[in-house]
């Protein structure tokens, strides 16, 4: 079948993507088909029992008899096996020639989201989701103390096919003295529209998609996930919560559970709908203003803090080279099928 | 090994990088080594002498006696054959609530490089190689008449990991009414620079190149090939000219026989060092300027065409979310390879 296709620009990143008009014939285009082999969990270094295998652990939460780098704990935070950042050392910025460059110092760690190998998200618990966004936040709080650090990135890879080197449940947080491209991007236009607006283009974002309802994939006590009008990938899932806020960390313990339960339910809609797929989570959170709060002032009106879930169905080709990202199935048809799963 | 890393500024793009600072110990990690299944050639719709399964061709290099639609062509292009853009209709922009769309206009096409099934790229003859890129040159000063089309983008993508669909030779065109994002970027931070030194940041990167050299991969009469400074990508390389120009279309005869043989030999070196990897390339040309002269007159001085070639090497995981570039070879050991072998 022919599609029918339309460009449709993102209002937030001003990215133009092309999106088909009409939906797929079939869904069976967009369902994972080869599951990848499963990891020996004899060999995995970050269950439980392994402590003594993997650096000391920065923090864990555990039973209250256990004690840290043993068995006891049910979220679990180390620094990753091979830092690409440091934590040591001073913060060197300088030349080279016309270029610039700083050295590796930051930080760089795995939080453990499970004592178990859980190898599929259907059999995920939603405490384990909600105890793992706690550690966010714990984390945050602590890493944005450090005045060398301007940005403290969480993500989450699961499955080989979305980069993941362990099939164990885990995050990863990478605190580094620049913002990365993508979030600066982001924080960018959103500056701009609000200069232009005096508004906060997230909180129109909002408006707009509950006028319309149709990208909608479901809405909680604080939340609202949906399948952005300007997807660069199929079935494609922002969470944004209702209230105004531009910092993950100022999130309260009510708000946390609530976004727990959504987060726990998006992934099972994912899995059950396109066979548990390949995915990446990340957390667009504001930069760190501890450092510098004198200028950071305004920020707050002008950015939202959110969550981004993009499953990794096909293999991106001249999207790389370009930025110009193909969707094949409009983002109101994706959202259909996962509020209907 | 534990490896050392910095972070690095792209200067084109604004982009940081962590690039790792010592070399790898060894080369084998970047190696290719599951070659993909061999697509069966008797099914391949691109080969010499399925004319007829294929939308009648556009355009075609053929020896003197032979038909449009038969065998006997070198080169030849034929829409692609489920166009994400279509050539019909007139430009429609409108609002959709807070956001904006354009129906599908533009053009899709293949660019088959060679009538015979070649399947690595230690087999292409740089005749082969030349003669696409004349067919690059010739494609655009035909649809850059187009009052309606704002990019010409022409990317080529080898491997089913890179994206190919189909493993014959071929590259692909996509012109739009839009300027896909990450071209923009470039362009705006090319004009930004212009507008700061009053000098191109291209000329101004060829000049760094030379005089430290580290990093370059060879010199042809007319062009530089090297691998950037903040690269995205291990083994990533550019290829500039070092005649200022933003257009391509503007290359002669000469600098393109130039370009063929540059291009073909960097394509040897990535098979011989790498196994043949799965590869991007792009053409960064400026927008078409034709549809709106009046504005663009000072775009000669801003931007410098190049090519981006960049092997895909392993799948970036939390690249994906945040736009933060992790690079496991500095470009000055992965300019050293290559510039050996």
């Amino acid at each position: 079948m022919s599609l029918m296709h339309e460009l449709r620009k993102d209002p937030v990143l001003n990215r133009w993507i092309i999106a088909a008009k009409t939906p797929p014939g079939t869904l069976t285009d967009f369902v994972t088909k080869e599951k990848e082999e499963p990891d020996d969990p004899q060999s995995c270094l970050l269950c439980a029992g392994r402590e003594g295998s993997t650096p000391p652990e920065i923090t864990a939460v555990r039973e209250k008899s256990s004690k840290p780098n043993s068995t006891g704990w049910l979220t679990r935070v180390i620094p990753n096996f091979n830092p690409m950042l440091q934590i040591e050392g001073e913060l060197n910025s300088e030349g080279m020639g016309m270029y610039d460059k700083i050295n590796g110092v930051g930080a760089n760690e795995l939080i453990i989201e499970t004592p178990e190998h859980i190898m599929n998200n259907r059999e995920l618990d939603v405490r384990h989701v909600t105890r793992t966004l706690l550690m966010y936040k714990e984390r945050i709080l602590d890493l944005e103390n450090d005045k060398r650090l301007r940005y403290i990135l969480i993500s989450k890879s699961y499955g080989k096919a979305a980069g993941a080197l362990y099939s164990h449940p885990h995050s990863q947080l990478t605190a580094s003295p620049i913002i990365p491209q993508r979030i600066k991007e982001e924080l960018d236009n959103a500056k701009a529209y609000y200069k232009m607006k005096e508004r906060c283009i997230f909180c129109d974002i909002l408006r707009e998609e509950e006028k319309t309802g149709e990208r909608i994939v479901l809405e909680s006590r604080d939340f609202i996930a949906f399948c952005p009008f300007a997807s660069a990938f199929p079935f494609e899932i922002w969470i944004v919560p209702r209230r105004h806020e531009c910092s993950f960390q100022e999130t309260d313990g009510k708000e946390i559970a609530d976004l727990g339960l959504t987060v726990f339910t998006l992934l099972n809609k994912l899995a059950k709908l396109l066979n548990d797929p390949p995915y990446n989570l990340a957390l667009h959170n504001a930069p760190n203003r501890i450092p510098r709060r004198e200028h950071w002032h305004t920020l707050g009106d002008d950015f939202h803090w959110h969550i981004e879930i993009v499953p990794r169905l096909n293999t991106p080709a001249f999207e790389w080279s370009s930025g110009f990202y193909l969707l094949n199935i409009p983002p109101e048809a994706g959202a259909k099928y996962l509020r209907e799963v």
